[in-house]
């Protein structure tokens, strides 16, 4: 079958590799239906140094199951699911808690002998804790949003979860890049009143007006900062998601929120140290969040986007073959797309 | 009247000053019964430039009301009151929602003409909203313990609120401080379950064993959490609270933290930048606390004082009188003494 292989920054390409088999009892082979390609796959796109082995890439799916393992008793062949971008067992300690995403047996896609979803079918461990099933056929028009159930939409429910985010709530969103517009998405679906979207893309805050921001910053830094006070009185917003990753995105996180409020960041942090220091100590700021444990979250979600309430499918402005996935990370990385959609 | 003025580190005198008055309509003048030195008072006599107007020092309080402005109607000349450590309206938004150390017309004792506490009087400012009435005599056994209301019990009690400590909580504090004992005890009277006490002075950390702690930990760095780890199964505690302010203790939390977990923070951040990457994010730590809130706690706490269902005024273990403050210092400084009280 193909799959992508990264071989460095730069340079991504579709090879044929041996069919996935099941290896574990606990493992199943899916036949990928819709993949996609994530703002946090564009990291090593820009600096992974050069490896002559490559590494598979892709973490986003959803697909037919073609053979599960003797253990698998949740999914069977023929069954239409979504995969949540980090596989657990759904039954440690931590799953139990909701932590999907430190789950003593999960993992990552893509490294350590794990296959890749930007692919024809991918081998999936734990596919019972790890696979949900999807009640629609492998055509229907929802699969985009339900493809966002995997990563993108559970980020940005995340960062609005981890940020308290409820009826009324004041935020600020800062990102308009696909989790960014999600996280607006999710924090209007739970309530919030005003939705401060902070990025510079018309194009995509118009979508996310359309997701249900109230206001658009386009500033960056203490421009932008500023602009976030003055919509709210001087005081800043209560919630503000930080679904960038960079060390200014953050910074602007701390310049808008509110005395008492927390930053909620789901941007993959591209710094080790942040300031922390006197204003947010002064100001009883919390600081929360992570990547997401979208396992949690599917159950609640998956009802709203069957019903059509929310489509954070919308995302999507490019769909792409296998083949042509290097040219969908080309015009992500040069932001000629937003969010590239693979149909192998 | 006598007052502490400090005039850089390591130099601070008793001197004359004028008697303190009302200024403004919502003042009150205090005859102070005990005060306190800090541990946060230790911060500028061991670093503060030398400046030759010198500044008024001290935060914590108790004593008799002497004279009120025309505004105030909550407390009258002779009532016993209790003062958190930073003064607030009680009325505004951030008050209402419990966050007082952000108060709109409040702020701190000891700067920008307002008096500080180690002193025989002192002005209140915003007296209906910060003094707190207490219901015993002047000579009561109870008046270290209510005075820990001020800051100390209740800076400890922040630190597990914010922390979510509740029935079956495992918890580390970080710090045998009278912040950190004060730590434990809240943390044991909000029903946490395992408390892991991070301290290497035994004097200390036998109190706090009879507050609460069920582990001491005498090492710090790795060593230290690798002790808290192997405690807890290898996973950390899901509460760390972090009462000394260093960073080198901050990054003692992020090591001792379960993921999901909670590091809150109460001891004055002695640096900007702290490290918030790849493990916090990982394993979704929140970073939370700050400056105390003393005012919105006081009601909460004060019953279980008068009950002397806890005892937090027995982390004083010495005593002196107004002119001896400067060797109170010198004591708390040296690690002589744990807390010192001050009877003017």
């Amino acid at each position: 079958m193909r799959a992508t292989v990264i071989y460095g920054a730069g340079d991504v390409r579709v090879e044929e590799v041996p069919d996935p088999e099941v290896e574990q009892p606990t493992d199943a082979v899916v036949r990928v239906v819709r993949s996609c390609i994530c703002g946090s796959d564009l990291w090593p796109y820009q600096d992974r140094e050069p490896d002559e082995k490559g590494s598979r890439i892709g973490h986003e799916f959803l697909g037919v199951v073609t053979d599960t393992g003797s253990a698998v008793t949740n999914v069977k062949a023929g069954d239409l699911v979504v995969a949540p971008f980090v596989y657990s067992d759904n039954t440690c300690e931590f799953c139990t808690e909701g932590l999907h995403t430190s789950c003593r047996d999960g993992g990552m896609y893509g490294v350590a002998g794990v296959d890749g979803a930007q692919a024809e079918a991918i081998r999936v461990p734990q596919a019972d804790g790890t696979l949900v099933g999807l009640p629609v056929g492998e055509d229907d028009a929802l699969l985009p949003s339900l493809l966002t159930l995997s990563d993108v939409f559970s980020t940005g429910h995340h960062a609005a979860v981890k940020a308290g985010v409820a009826a009324g709530t004041d935020v600020t969103v800062i990102g308009d890049g696909a989790v960014g517009l999600c996280a607006v998405l999710a924090a209007k679906r739970l309530g919030a009143e005003r939705i401060v979207l902070m990025g510079r893309h018309t194009d995509r805050t118009d979508l996310g007006r359309e997701f249900g921001a109230t206001d658009v910053v386009a500033d960056r830094g203490e421009e932008g900062i500023a602009k976030v006070r003055e919509l709210t009185g001087g005081s800043g917003t209560h919630a503000v998601l930080e679904c960038v990753g960079t060390k200014a995105a953050f910074e602007m996180g701390v310049g808008a929120v509110r005395a008492g409020g927390t930053i909620s960041r789901v941007g993959a942090p591209q710094y080790e140290e942040g300031p922390i220091g006197s204003r947010v100590f002064r100001d009883n700021v919390t600081i929360t969040g992570g990547i997401a444990p979208a396992r949690h979250y599917i159950p609640e979600l998956m009802p709203d986007v069957l019903d059509g309430r929310v489509e954070p499918g919308r995302v999507f402005d490019r769909t792409v073959g296998l083949d042509e996935v290097p040219a969908g990370y080309r015009a992500m990385a040069d932001r000629e797309a937003l969010k590239v959609l693979v149909k192998p």
